[in-house]
């Protein structure tokens, strides 16, 4: 069986069979429609999808290729050894619990975001038939700590300060120890805080980031906890599908053993978000805004990342938005049918 | 029982509990001496030490108070449950399979060092009797990986080029998770390549930093495998102990969140560390070193660190030797009996 696997690999070098983990995620619905619409990846033809989540993930509309939808649970062994069964011949894996949830339970995040991660390498580690998959790990910038330069370089050092970085960071070593040795073949993308996060508004308490502009585009009211100063890292969902993509694609000899890297963004004040916000929709939909101060989560975000300068990943090719002004409008265009309240 | 120990711990806050990991390696051996010899730790009298390692532990002599020592594999999760028991103020975690046997057998190296220091750090976590000990880390300078600057700062980045460095800088970040949770108090200390190592030549790709010393001044001809111009990161046996009791007595709120930390040393290179070894013992024994190159060898330790500028570890009052003359005075002091084959 595993003989057989390889020989159709080395016999179908044409194929392209993509897993999504957490395919269910905002980012992982948007995924799977990017690669649904485009069809191709790495220039090869999609043939197959497997998609999994926690629930089996809705079998995306209008596929000409073979889909397989899972439910189960990353963090249960068998679902790695499930995922991998079909050889997919890139994994973008997305699965993990959010950092407010992993700060709470702490035992649950290191068995998703950590065990989970470890136990998907292992998986295909374990195959052991030359399979080696382009594997492709959404990381953040949580894994970065306070205090900062004014601006993070590409070699500053990882000093998590919630456990949902550290699992990160964790997973980012062991993907290139796991990739250096030539069980996969690795790709670390740090995210930056995705901006303008479609739904409706959460209690993360990076929240407030996005819903300080969708909220107003919508008609409704917005509430600011932090002080106007504040300055952050944003890209669209539209770049964070793109820079998912792109890893996906970049050849390894471009990337070299340093796989895990800082993805591009906009860095930019509260001040600046609502200015554009102004720009855009105008005065009246700007005044939505109302500032209550909230002590806590000013704490949390002062020791968050302000400012990243991420060489690598602009040489390799990535891109994100120039402005806030263009992660508005990408908002407006992608879930507002181009279409806001004023 | 649980309750039992905590009430205990309250009740005898002078008490002082050592538990030493690998306490059959080189310097598990000096460390247990030097506490036997000394008698306390952290200000406090050692009425007790637990001594673990894959074999039972030889009895230290000379030693008044209690003594537990145990045979038992650190990637039993077993062991660790019984390592804590008797609830040690300080943990020195020593305990690990070697860069080399790391790199050739990934899952041992999983095992032990990842698996190994995880669970004894879980172990720790579930006592949740209030229990939260100082527990002491020994990292590596294996955490960092080529291209360097020309001196390494305490916030360049950790990118191992092999899997015991991938696995020391995974402690590391659990190891400060843990400590910002209050799990434990930990610090990590990463030691410098350990030169004169005292014993038999080894196949180690280090070797040679040490044998080209040890062994002219034994008598004995050595094999200087790479080029005279290599510069590396040295500390004594007796500076790294110093590190680990000086480690075991800092106060957290000097150290803050970023809990690991590079340790001092001389960096020099082979033509210095000859240079040295014949100011101090004359150019009779500096001739007994001869020249073989070795490529592989010279691959190898191209990857490793030359230079570090650890500003956190000398501000918090860790000290390594000022020279490599004195790493070689201390080596015949310590291990010749302040004896030398002239």
């Amino acid at each position: 069986m595993l003989y057989l696997s390889s020989v159709i690999c080395r016999l179908s070098p044409e194929k392209m069979h993509v897993l999504i983990t957490g395919a269910t995620g905002m980012i992982g619905r948007k995924l799977t429609a990017r690669l649904v619409e485009g069809g191709e990846l790495r220039g090869r033809k999609i043939e197959k999808l497997t998609l999994s989540d926690i629930s089996a993930p809705q079998r995306p509309e209008g596929f000409a290729g073979g889909v397989d939808t899972f439910g189960a649970d990353i963090g249960d062994p068998a679902t790695a050894d499930r995922a991998v069964a079909g050889r997919p011949d890139v994994i973008f894996h997305l699965a993990a619990i959010v950092s407010g949830e992993a700060e709470l339970d702490f035992e649950k995040g290191n068995r998703i975001n950590l065990d989970g991660s470890r136990t998907l390498l292992e998986a295909v580690r374990r195959c052991g038939d030359g399979y080696r998959p382009r594997f492709v790990f959404t990381s953040s910038i949580a894994v970065f700590g306070a205090p900062f330069p004014e601006a993070i370089a590409d070699e500053f050092h990882l000093t998590p300060l919630t456990s949902y970085g550290t699992q990160k960071a964790i997973v980012e070593l062991l993907l290139a120890d796991y990739t250096r040795r030539g069980f996969v073949d690795g790709v670390g993308i740090r995210l930056p805080t995705i901006s303008v996060r479609p739904g409706k508004p959460n209690k993360a308490a990076s929240g407030f980031f996005s819903s300080i502009i969708r909220e107003p585009l919508n008609g409704e009211e917005a509430v600011l906890p932090v002080d106007d100063s504040v300055m952050h890292w944003h890209a669209s969902p539209r770049s964070a599908v793109g820079f998912l993509i792109h890893a996906a694609g970049l050849p390894s000899e471009q990337l070299g053993p340093r796989i895990n890297l800082t993805m591009p963004g906009v860095a930019c004040t509260v001040a600046e978000q609502i200015d554009a916000l102004r720009r855009i929709a105008g005065d009246k939909v700007a005044a939505r805004i109302h500032r209550t101060p909230d002590p806590l989560i000013a704490r949390i975000v002062a020791g968050w990342p302000r400012r990243f300068d991420p060489r690598r990943a602009l040489a390799l090719g990535f891109r994100a938005e120039a402005s806030f002004d263009e992660i508005i409008r990408t908002h407006i265009e992608d879930e507002l049918a181009s279409k806001i309240a004023l």
